[in-house]
């Protein structure tokens, strides 16, 4: 991402670039049931996907010890991306501790986004890299699931998310954003953001909603006159 | 509402008041599910309600935009109203931001209840009306909502809201009292709530609940000893 | 519990110790869906045990008022225990308010911990004793329940909870340790704890996890050396 | 509803109907959780609403009893009408019995939805006017609710329902159907279905899927023709 | 339970029963969620209650295995007596096949009610006693709980049952009926049903609700004056 | 799968099959919240998976339509394979109709599972292929889904499926078997069910469970003579 790009997305509410996503027809795209572990933590990057499945014990023999796919794939996470991970919404377990939270930390990652939990959370909560989750649980990840591959669209808090898919979160949520509407989107949602923030202003000096939320032509010739008032 | 009244309610806390209406045989009172955006805060107002029905597109063409009921029931609220929002419980979506946020408090609301979402939810915290809701959610009503009508009974997070009952919430969660009980439900917590500090007093000094709570002969002789002492 | 145990335990991370216990075949442990009332709460104790059933008016009528089994409970708990309640998940009532709280508090008790609601919640979390319950709620116990039995196996947050079997809780969650197994999984776990630590470190340098986590021959070596040196 | 209208919609396959509404953008269509009391029931009307809300002592006792709501708008159902019931998914009492089910059937009723219970489920089953509910419960509606008012727009089963939209049931489920779009839909879902059941005997002699379904020009041309054939 | 007692239990519906209890201001007394194996089952008798406890590695070697709590229970229950059993909801297990069910059987046991599952399902409705559960599920009961103790009250499908109360099924559902009140209970919910079938038959004459149901006394007077009548 | 295999799995039932699963260790191999369209359904077959993600607007443009898939897979399965397909428990849309189920039943496939929806789901229970999914539900499936990949490990029903594991299906649910055990596990499962048919024999006689389910040494030599007797 560039890093222009990247900057309008970082001052774009996650609000305001969803609403973008609806002018354009996309609705799903909310990964939902996830908060930050710290409070105030906001990101934004690009997916790079791991997916777990639901744990057998004879795939978790095979597939869930060592250096696999989960630890595999926080080995390879780039300076930027974000972690996303399949999880199922599955509370009952953590994907991810402490040591692989610095390791994505230390890799330059923008963030990690799992729907399921995290173990020695506020140890996580304390390496610095934001950190959205479905919660807190103290079981590694082997009470509930097999790590099985990395690098494939995946499902996230009921989201489809695909590797490079442009990821933002905020207090309010995660979105989705396919790369290529980043852009407009960016520009759009910031544009609005002035405009919704005149429109506050009015409303906190007494006025009503009515003819202004959205504005009628009177008001918005106000506004315009505003603008090019340097 | 009379500014005693008020005043009283504001002082009960929510769970005595809710003990005082379960003794007069009334239980499906409580609002749940809904939480402060902001930690602490609190309030105490009369119902104004406004009701959301399931997205339906060719409702919400006709219904949703421009000047439609949930904006007139935001520029309608009255000062010391608490606008109530019947939402279904669905979580993914908004019902509110921050522009209502501010035209709400502008008009001197005491407070919004939503049993759904609210977008922008920092922004809307900071505003300084307290709203008790299902939670953050970045996207617009119209993901999962057409809003419909106003000033009907209404439920909400489980309970039944006519306008102009007396809402009340705090940290505990938010209760809905019938305005011909609240006087006497209110005189009845505050004088509960003198006796249960009083026990909580004495237990602290170590004494058990025992014959304290409820308090017996013995106890309360002590306790109406002490509360007629000057 | 003797005091050098309940020393390594308070040091040991829940997540640790629960990684211990999986390693002994024991994963049926997780108290889940309780949260403490203050952050950053946490706690070390035995279980007492306090059942309480679903309401049925005429049982309650029978036994829910007066000095009750929770009441009778709450006066007996000793020092050093954990009060433990089944409410099997219910949130649409408290299960205690701040007087028991306090009372708990005067025994000595180390902590309470039910699956069900707190009333009072602000004031129970100043108490000063940690409680991890599923969140606040006004109402009295009787809207949900009959208080019932005590000092028998119970349900709890989804794990079985017998009368002296060892509770530890953290931000992670709270778990059940079987007293016999309590010594060894304290050990191990502070011996990983120690050398996860390291790991930590070495990954917070720029480390990749292949080789390091779990340690190969190599790291070991290295670790080894290190722990020798003085 | 003329007849004609009603015959087609009689013979057109809820999914096939729902498919024509989805081709002109309308999704939120479809009143889930409900089932047929007995199997193979389906049918065809206008809706005629009736609300209930969450049960309230203190409104119970106003508006619950003798000729309530609930029994005025039994009365009131008319010919060829669908009694859609407000439960708020609530399966914890019935909304409905024999006495109000033989009431509607005599009045002729084409069908009657709740996603509320019924009670005395086998007596409804047997009165032979359709129900499609959330399931038995042998409770009276006052456990849960207070009926409140009828004719207005309501949710049902995540579904809005105005006041003389189309219902239609069958085993997959009941949709939703707007006045104006339901002459339309039911022809061309019943020329999709001649369509649909053609490719369906092509797959059955084992033609694949690819070319087939949705036909490529060279089956279109055979369809084409065996229907201009007499 | 006498015979006649038990004759007059059987004649009732559940729905009629449950109504007797709610005029007694008993509404805490259904056993939720759980349906019959085989249609049209339906039972009276006393509750003898088993409690399963969440699974727990170590408990389940120490108690799950050999001759244990169920065994034990369905080796006790006696003839006319319903074996209650509790198993919190979970679904993902049975809780009985088809063997133990055949010992109830010939035990002359009344019923078998779970709100756990239920394994080889289909041998177990051929058994011939009615079975009430949450459903069918092929997994050992060990997978999710460990068989623990009985004859205590227990917590079933949501309502608290006693050993001893009497427990009535049909296909609305299973209801409690504390012993006491069992024969006014039965006798007037027969008195009820005889005038209800009076007013159903009127209804199905094409006669409204209002005025009828409940009957004023113009109609009252008409339903005497026909039971009089030899 | 050779006949003889396949022959023993579907004479063994489920219940028992999954008994020797767990015998190995394996408990996480049932597929959860499916239900036979039809009553009496059974089925035994090895898998082939298709997975669809959760719909996102711009996506399901590019790869929902026309030859997807969702149609790929199903002209690709094989004699003797079940379609399991991964809808992560989605209810509010179908992931098949007849068409569909009529191609896989042409191409020798030995049943469909799915944990999501299925539509014209009376049309399709007619087909004759035994189809499991999580109900009937009208609409298609872009209401909820994209259809993405196949042949790769998936979730279904909390299960993971690999291709070629060997699924078997009855009245009580839905198993996975990996391959390399299928024949030990259908031979002992079948051994188990003479050896409880024996049991059940004599518990119908009226012998307690006691020493005889598991059989003690005596009753063991009386089954092992009868066994040996022609």
């Amino acid at each position: 991402m560039n890093p222009a790009l990247r900057e309008k997305l970082t001052t774009a509410p996650v609000a305001g670039l969803s609403a973008q996503l609806r002018k354009r027809g996309l609705e799903g795209v909310f990964i939902d049931g996830v908060r930050p572990l710290a409070p105030g933590q906001s990101f934004v990057g690009t997916a790079r996907t791991l997916r777990f499945l639901p744990l057998r014990e004879d795939l978790f023999t095979e597939y869930g010890g060592g250096y696999n796919a989960q630890k595999r794939t926080f080995d390879a996470v780039e300076e930027g991306e974000v972690l996303v991970i399949e999880a199922r919404g599955e509370k009952g377990s953590a994907t991810l501790g402490d040591v692989l939270a610095i390791r994505a930390h230390a890799r330059g990652a923008a963030a990690i986004v799992t729907d399921g939990g995290v173990r020695d959370a506020e140890a996580v909560a304390a390496v610095g890299i934001p950190v959205f989750s479905a919660g807190a649980h103290p079981a590694v990840l082997g009470r509930k699931h097999v790590p099985w591959d990395a690098d494939l669209a995946i499902a996230c808090g009921g989201a489809t998310v695909q590797p490079g898919d442009i990821l933002v979160g905020d207090a309010d949520g995660v979105i989705v954003i396919p790369p290529a509407l980043a852009e407009e989107v960016a520009d759009d949602a910031l544009a609005q953001e002035d405009e919704d923030g005149w429109i506050a202003a009015r409303v906190a000096e007494g006025h009503p909603i009515q003819g202004l939320f959205p504005m009628n032509a009177e008001w918005r010739a106000k506004y315009d006159a505003e603008q090019s008032t340097p």
